[in-house]
């Protein structure tokens, strides 16, 4: 990853560098920034990159600003590397090698979310796990992991600024969906843009609900033949939620 | 219940197929979609169902929507089969079967509400029964039952897609007016739409309100004498309630 | 109290008997039945009062009807025993002996409201007791008294609908500015429209704010030093907060 | 500090009165108070001020009114003894003595808040410290100090009103960014305008996520490692916040 002051272009002998962006991929990460936005799981921070559907070794994502306030002409391609393909580009998110990293090391993953989540934060700090309360939380598994930065290096630093440090979250988040960080938030990984926004939704409401029924005694969550049932299922209207999810964000007909 | 790629058309003896839909149904239905989805007890997902009022076997619900976006035109007629009375219907909840199932089982029940009430989940998750705290929610009693799908299969499926499913969680609701569903949600039954909003409404603020007062301690609820009063009294102005919230979801003159 | 069928006027030989409503009177009235259901004090049920500056016997309250929906042409007068002033007033709150009651006991009492605050449940239903946090909630003292109804009857009814629940309410309540009332609600008393809106509005954040100290451990409430201090003074600025909530729930200069 | 009756031109011969107030100053300070506002940091109550970056011994705060309503000509200057600058100004803040002990004791900060927080409340009543859970509320340090009136004086009187109060405060803040005020509230303190504002809405969040943390079992906080990287480091991009925050809070381009 190159400094932000002076990019280098892109350099992939794999596969081809992404030339005009798909208009429908621009609008659906939009629409993702917004939703996110409006449900309170972005707020002036963190982002979300979708991987190019032809070329697998670069994505896209918004320059650096607030979420909220993202239009299809913020949003840029990077390589894995990290770089921004078009030279010249300096507003770029510092942790953004989040994403390079992660779409390295899963083939699987085509988007990536990396937010500050409020009902995530207390368990980013606690021995309790965050585990499924309900069968569309069950990509929790048996507990969403916790990435400790001490673990690749004790500077104090808890941001994910380098390949080190990306790669051991990426090591934690393993074959998950969604991996915590401690003290900071957490990094949620999908097969689509809507698959993530869907997944960092039910994660916040899920830490919330989780938190109360602790008030009341011991909790039960989904048994081990619940979370593996609904991990072979394919969501049977994924898109009912986001098209609402996307009136309430943007207004008009979706 | 047909498949959704090949509804047949409603065979039933007993009782006149509904031919002209009731305008003022319709409209009460899609009142108590916008009210529930302003209240944040129905999100993305969820229905609402009334049964008709002449013909006793067939009941009126949405297509598959979200429920903040149903309309006058959503709203078809199935049988107690939940087969959909107009042959080609394709767009149907496919837990409908919940609805079909409760106004068998239930001769006094008018309307069928099956949601995901976020306070309603940490009582879906422990030995902690939902208790009423104040008058209006005497209709949970000593406690709302709690059905857990395993009793009936353990394939792993949390939904309720069977009449097999179904009858189970019927038989777990029995007289009561709410019953919760273990790692999943809640059905809510009523004599009317009207009640039927009014119980949902009053179990998502009843049970925050119980989660809220484990904190101080010991929790006093309402006596059986209190319960059993409640049980027999009329609301004394019901109205009152559904005009505000429905000014609220809808706004204009009501 | 009459019954709201065969409403009696007033024969009230201590006072003359309202005659034009005083329209900054009613204004205040309405203002705050808007205030308090924007906090969301008040929702669907409750109801504020204002006893008459000039007739000391007889009081302003909206008729039966959802207070964020109250307009000055709602309000009427009743007298102490209740009863509508004008001839054939039929939409009257059945809950209304609670204010004639308290206007009786505690001539100090220039407003009454009663309402179902959402935070102050589990305190009704509790053995902890309300106690202010900071000094604007110093009005709780060293607890909000709790009335239980079965001290007067035990028929299973918690709203208060007769004289002698009225008068046992009463006699809970005694000096202090707020009794809550077992498994129903609470009841608050001022020298002012304004000052009822206020206490209601701190009583209900208060009692938030208590419950999440529990969370933390032993609270430390004011001390009796404080109480005492806190209640020889008059807020420094009372119309401060009732400007910014006004506008907040009317619009407009205020 | 005179009284409000009867202010006294400021004499200070350290430094010039100011003179023409600096416009982006005053746009500032009243997106301040609307970000404070929006943000529910502030409500009716509470007062934020920015030292003159010239006059050092001057400071600029509202007259006494809700944040919310604050604009540029509501905005005057106070000396370091809290008297206002120009002659005759009545409506101040009497608990505007905060502002003139900080800026005596702390010649780094440029800009003091005065607030009720809501989920700082708590805390301001628990032994239980309020501690960094996530970088951005390092300046929480290993637990924000807590104010307690009664080491200055015990009349009973919880507002910071005099000298001697505000001199006690000052004290127990010491180098901190950050001091709880026991059955009060807080004051913030920071290099900037946005520095201040920025704190205080980290405050109420790390503040509701520790009580929520509680919850789950210990909560693992920030280590001294962690907390000294973060005082070393500037924020990477403090005005992407700033400019959503205030965007929402005020509307148009920003």
């Amino acid at each position: 990853m190159s400094t932000d002051a002076s990019p280098t272009p892109a350099v992939d002998g794999a596969s081809a560098v992404p030339g005009t962006p798909d208009p429908a991929l621009l609008e659906e990460l939009v629409a993702a920034n917004r939703i996110l936005s409006d449900h309170g799981v972005l707020d002036a921070y963190g982002h979300i990159s979708a991987r190019d559907p032809v070329s697998s070794r670069h994505y896209w994502i918004s320059r650096s600003m607030a979420p909220a306030l993202v239009g299809a002409a913020d949003i840029i391609a990077c390589d894995l590397d990290n770089n921004p393909v078009r030279p010249g580009e300096t507003r770029l998110f510092f942790e953004r090698v989040i994403h390079g990293e992660i779409y390295q090391a899963r083939p699987d993953v085509m988007a990536v979310l990396h937010n500050h989540s409020p009902s995530l934060i207390p368990f980013c700090n606690s021995d309790t796990r965050l585990r499924p309360m309900v069968g569309s939380a069950a990509f929790l598994g048996e507990g969403a992991p916790v990435f400790d930065i001490r673990t690749v290096d004790d500077e104090g630093d808890l941001n994910i600024c380098n390949v080190a440090q990306a790669k051991g979250m990426a090591q934690a988040l393993g074959q998950h969906g969604l991996v915590l960080l401690r003290g900071h938030g957490a990094v949620a990984v999908g097969d689509s843009i809507r698959q993530v926004v869907r997944r960092a939704i039910i994660a916040e409401s899920n830490a919330k609900q989780q938190m109360q029924a602790a008030l009341l005694g011991p909790v039960h969550f989904l048994t081990e033949s619940e979370i593996e049932y609904a991990k072979r299922q394919k969501p049977k209207d994924p898109d009912r939620a986001w098209r609402l999810w996307k009136q309430r964000a943007i207004g008009g007909n979706v």
